[in-house]
């Protein structure tokens, strides 16, 4: 065969491939009680730190595997396939570490990130700068104390560190620092009771309290961002755009099996397999057609990332706004690529494969609950705005 | 306020509107965690026989309310906003009177409906003529004996009576029968676990040598039914499209609230209100539109089988057919309202709805599920038919 | 057969039908090379004065048919199938007729309604209160002269009568009065050039120090509108509503015709006609699934427009907000049905059936250019809002 | 700027984007009132004859220019942003070349491509192997005698030469050939009156007693076609993808500038500039998802096509099919994005835009007309088969 693969670029060398595909396998098999079960899934985060894929985006300057965004976010969609809720911890994991990436200092990334090589540490999210619920004040030694609380904070229940962010009254600005998870006065309370995306231990942290020191602030009040450093929410926006693929993607191939395996042909069809059925075909055609471009431009917008992360603290606003319009692109499809395919898929599996034993109900529930991070119209209307006048999305946490 | 109610006929007199209004508040109360736990709903049951709403269709010379088969829709509509899977119960009771009604001798009526009246009896369904799991081969005496099962029997688990059919191999065609649940060799398992409409009770029913006395066949193996006979496929058909009505306009409803109450503006709208958000108006208005046009046809198409029920045993096949296209009609769009509106409601509700506290992905759930009793797609077909060249759907379990 | 012809009500005794058939059948005759044509149809509009329809909801007590509107915008929709340039001439004579009607006073009734009777005008439109470029000063007489143009005036070219407004300075309010098109100083411009709707006689009429004198006025400067007055654009918005309808049912008539007769089967459908392929019947149903609900929210809209009007000058603003709804449902769903139905019925006759003889482009052509009357996303706004917080949408010349 | 432009490779060197660029601004000048008087666009083939486009896909060693197929569609599809129907001519001069390329001898190639280099011979198409009309019998010298029609013959008005096909009973297979079209017997009437498209000179091709040698032959009756050689129906259906998307990018490319110049802002909207209207906006991010992933997906494909082409004789069936899965995937997306940008693009322009003066109109017509070349239905169908079964989609003059 021979083989352009031109937007499938392969995950990477056999060894990485390999480590994927055996933790997909492990996930797999107990992902349906699991979504059933809900609550924080100790053992599954661990099978998850001894993958090694913890260190897969940290520099190999630090002691990672320097791997690209786009490898990171091609696994996430894989392992989404199977357990898009793990597949988010992993991912928002890998956040963080594009937070000190693209805001820390050097000596915060040889701490921060070849901590994480030699400590084996999984991090934690309680970043949004526009939740103003946390809020920050100057201690006397040059640190701030926070007080208040930050609720879904993905990937916060059982991590070592997590990143987070406050409100500075003096500056309107939020400060934004990296610390231990059981530094004294946080306290992360597993509150998270969606209907999906059950186990992304998105739980609320609080802080009592809590001291911060200035050297361990990623980004003190009152400093303007610049473009590199908004890129953090363009990563963020491409692992949302990766999980509802891989969600999509998990449901369109369960539906397959299903009707190739089990559903029978409807008694009126005249053919003697559902899969012979032209309406059957017809909508498998279609639903693929959801999937297929969404995937086509994720990853598009992936290696715009990349390029935009390899530019360095050069990168211009009209450089980071082309990857915004490209993920924004990207994330409207795989959204509506998510939704299309978890509902529709039982009209080609039919009333047998409701059973909750098989747990095809799980795909609507992880993309709905997931696709609610932002909304979607807003992606539509910063599309819409960029082709009539050539405004590219304002960076925000959202965009 | 004038009033030209053309499709939003009330559903009656006060006290039977005040009767629904009372049950619904009760099964709205416990709906949430019902959903959530599955299994027999004993209690809720109790209140429907309590409610006086069993016998509302039987006519008046047994004893009944005599009320249009319309007004019972309706009602059913009205409960499935609320709780679909009790709504469901207490319509397909009604579905098996619908059969006597329109299979039965009037002796059968006499001893059935009478009974219904006077012995409180709930009815649940184990009839699906294309179903040939279930052999009935004859017995010396001049009756059957049954051996076999019939699955997704809706309302057996605690149901008084069944309706039931079993394949006839010497006439290659199924009889009916209705039965005492208790028959000895009747055994009905609870073993209906679907993602949605969980309360459904629709078990597997199994016969072991069950004698059935030829008085109690509603039809005998051999018969042709006769086009008032497959009415009671079309009272089925627009059961399902009122509970996929209900289930939307309880979705939306509870979306309404919650976007009122609950949801916050997204901070890029400019609006102090989400509901003053121009998106979130245009998204109501679009959902709206699916449930309207469906509310109307499918209030139509209740006339008309309202109509084709009185007119008696004359009904020709091409009035039954004028029915069934007008109910496919309905159908089509209520399966289209429903899943539409209970998947898109949370771009309008946002992150936090997605509580399990709220329970409003069970919309969603149990609209699925519902929707897969037979395929849209056929339902498509047989109307592209009957414009294309005229014919009518050909009578069928399903239509 | 047993008839509930619930939303399907018959146009009347059969002397008004035959008219209006016999008028269809005239214009169907000659459409499609009118359409390529354009212009002015001077004698097809000798032929709708002919049919008598002219004088149609004139109240009988003018000497008038006195016919509800809800039956001349069934007559409407029915001629637009075959011509809805010519369809639209005879509705838009009649919201003039309606202005009369809802904005005149007994005196003024008598006039016109009944000079309409006697004399055989027809009416032409250049009314548009938002439209400020022609200017009314008070004049010393107690009337008004006028200056200024008013584009898109449909059926004014060739009109015996027109009904104008004018914004007056001085109240910041427009004037409305009836006119004969003949009056010293109107000139009418045939240059309405679209490429749909080619035959609407919807010039700009240009005012040259036109005199008004005050017993012409429908509305005097400063006037409030009342509830019942402004029941006209709910007029004019059930027109458009019913043009569309017409535009689409003749289309899909014309399309299955074509399917039927001339469409030959896919060569891979292993069908021996077109109207056998299941994508065939499939589409067809779901075009039908355009037409038939917006069809009857059409009509329930028109019986509650017919009831307001009946109601007389006690109607309040609420009730007329109901009718406002009922249209603004309709009108959505007529404007989706209408470019749907148009654009897709080619799907379904192929590649043949473009032929410039056939016409068959011209139900799009004439649905695009008319669905543009007012945006759609506006009334999917007052949709909106009308479910979220029970608003009713504001009385504009639009809504 | 940084550019990893993946997808959207730039046309080639300056100069013949320039040379593209100038035949595009000359098309442009006179489209639409060429568009409107339909016929034959003798100066306009002219124009494109002299930009020295039709030797671009000839290979170098016969003198041509020995560009990728790719980059011929990509011209193509700019060039069809202006005139589609040009573009069309343009593209199935190039698709006779392909049918050189690919079925062809060397001697053939030697003959045939070099003599359109020295010749600047421009060619024609009626060439359907589905088609049986025209009949080819053995003639006494070896070559053959054809006899009958072939209608939509892309391009036959005033070409040079035309590669045609005639079906030989005997084998009940079809012969292909390449004559000249002034060949005795040929004649070539200008038949086409379809309402889009118009000046593609697709007219009717007759054969009387035409004489074709031997060596004439691209396919000799029973020969089995190659995979490589049904790669000819593979550049055909990309054509139709970039004529697809060339319209609608054009059409994306008047509305945008019509509403940024003059759409005025509706009354109700608040706004002061229709292009800040939220609804405008969300909209136009809209339609851009219908245009931007069917041209990444186009661009793949032709990627995929240039290699299977590349690959020469050694090309296998399950190589073919990949291509033909990507091209039927390009191809939907297409035709959807055509039929919905062209169509919707005036809700966005509004009612003053559908001046005949300004011909948006055509867009629609065109793609319309042009999407009917083969079911969009029978794309979904070998795309559902192919996610299911593997199955790759038939070789056939549309697959």
């Amino acid at each position: 065969m021979f083989t352009v693969t031109l937007s499938s670029r392969p995950i990477e060398p056999p060894p990485l491939a390999d480590r994927v595909e055996a933790l997909a396998a492990a996930l797999a098999a107990t992902a349906i009680e699991r979504d059933r079960a809900g609550g924080h899934a100790r053992a599954e985060r661990e099978l998850i730190r001894e993958s090694g894929l913890l260190t897969l985006t940290i520099p190999a300057a630090f002691g990672g595997d320097g791997a690209p965004f786009s490898t990171m976010l091609r696994i996430v969609r894989r392992l989404a396939e199977v357990d898009s809720a793990l597949a988010h911890l992993l991912a928002f994991h890998h956040l963080q570490i594009a937070g000190i990436v693209l805001y820390g200092t050097t000596e915060q990334q040889e701490t921060l990130l070849r901590g994480t090589v030699t400590h084996r540490w999984f991090w934690g999210n309680a970043l949004n700068p526009l939740d103003k619920r946390a809020i920050a004040v100057d201690d006397r030694e040059g640190g701030y104390v926070i007080e208040g609380v930050k609720s879904f904070s993905s990937g916060s229940v059982g991590s070592d560190r997590i990143t987070i962010s406050a409100w500075h009254e003096a500056t309107q600005t939020a400060l934004i620092a990296a610390l231990p998870t059981d530094r004294r006065g946080v306290v992360v309370s597993p509150d998270w009771d969606a209907f999906g995306q059950r186990q992304t231990d998105s739980g609320t942290v609080s802080f009592d309290r809590v001291r911060v020191d200035a050297h361990e602030l990623l980004q003190v009040p009152g400093a303007v961002a610049t473009p590199r450093a908004t890129l953090r929410s363009q990563v963020a926006q491409l692992i949302l755009t990766n999980l509802y693929l891989g969600i999509a993607t998990g449901a369109f191939e369960g539906a397959r099996r299903y009707t190739l395996e089990q559903t029978k042909p409807w008694f009126a069809s005249g053919v003697a397999r559902a899969a012979d059925d032209p309406v059957v075909q017809h909508r498998y055609g279609d639903l693929w057609l959801h999937i297929r471009p969404a995937a086509v431009l994720a990853d598009e917008a992936a290696a715009l990332l990349d390029a935009a992360i390899a530019r360095g603290p050069s990168l211009t606003a009209a450089e980071r706004g082309e990857v915004a319009v490209a993920g924004a692109e990207a994330k409207v499809l795989a959204h509506r690529a998510g939704l299309a395919v978890t509902s529709q898929l039982f009209e080609l599996t039919g009333a047998r494969s409701t059973s909750e034993r098989l747990g095809l109900d799980r795909f609507w529930r992880n993309v709905r609950v997931h696709t609610l991070h932002d909304p979607v119209d807003y992606k539509l209307r910063d599309l819409g705005r960029h082709r009539l006048d050539g405004r590219v999305p304002d960076p925000t946490p959202y965009s």
